[in-house]
């Protein structure tokens, strides 16, 4: 096995925490990719990535133009705007839209990974959409399954 | 093989039976848990969880507080109002706003599993939403994968 | 090993490319199942399907009734209607609701798979949702992973 092409199913679960962001959407490509470096050994599989909370959501959209990102959060605006008449309303006025648009966008995605690479279109990246006015760090379950290729020291 | 520790990955599939439920969001992660009892033997996985209908959706949300079950169900509803326009109108008002509805929150979900447990987060609980105002019992697909470690016998 | 049962677990990933098609939703089960024929030999699994694409996007509904995929098309418009106030908007004013209408939809389906089948509900049918007025080909990504029982040679 020293030095040999090694040929298998692996299962990597990581934790990622993302710092507090503003409310809006945010690129999170890179620090998906970088948090995962197993992806690399990967020559078919799937990453899962979750977000642990309730009033933020994760999506896959246009990230070329960064209008898209403020365009995306408008339209959940007008979708889901504040209103004094939600009954969950404590934490404030952007308490229960934040819900709600995390139920529309959902808490997580499934892509595919090819040859060691998230298999993503031209110009797809993933997103995470902070939909609180004042949030905190956010926590992320990334779940790598796959064939591997690797070679076994 | 007897009483040594078995490592593998598995794969279970089951089905779940839900009975009628009202119009309205309700909160099954206990349900999910209880029908597959293999999740304690999963070290590293995912539960995917599959509604097989069309005017019901499954969702994960904040469940601490019943006030945002009915809060999302009004959203639902103001998103999607029941209006005379909809061609698919056989089955009543309530018809095709349930179908929308379930493409808006959708018919699977796809949870990580650390240590025999769901790895949600603190405030997160999985929901059927039931978006027929008179509906019968509803089936979910529950497909366990993920790294076993077991005792053999 | 001839001629034996084999089991294990198979991962197969294939691209499926869809012609043009008009704005709109589009039954497109069985193009899936015919693009991925070792579901055949799936005795229980998963199948992932991916659009790498931003303004069009994937759902399971109802398929028995074609209205219903107009209905969806026109829920899907009012609630993200073309209006001049996108800041990305250089392709037309279908361009920024598309790609809004694609994260509420999502960019993939998890599908249970048995006994070499799709499991799905009686009435579920998987749909590509075309959001451009004038799109070309769309490309998908196809994941299958599962235990598989199958006669090697």
């Amino acid at each position: 096995m020293f030095g040999s092409e090694v040929f298998g199913v692996t299962w990597v679960q990581r934790e990622l925490q993302l710092p507090a962001m503003r409310r809006g959407c945010h690129p999170i490509t890179e620090r998906i990719i970088e948090a995962m470096p197993e992806l690399q050994y990967v020559r078919v599989g799937l990453l899962h990535i979750f977000i642990q909370h309730t009033s933020a959501s994760l999506t896959i959209n246009e990230s070329a133009d960064p209008a898209v990102l403020e365009d995306l959060d408008d339209v959940l605006d007008s979708l889901v705007p504040e209103r004094p008449s939600y009954r969950h309303a404590e934490e404030g006025d952007d308490d229960m839209p934040g819900h709600a648009k995390a139920s529309l966008l959902g808490s997580s995605l499934l892509v595919p990974v090819r040859h060691g690479r998230l298999c993503l279109g031209l110009w797809q990246g993933i997103w995470l959409c902070e939909h609180r006015s004042r949030a905190g760090p956010r926590r992320l379950i990334l779940t790598l399954q796959g064939d591997i290729v690797g070679i076994s020291q």
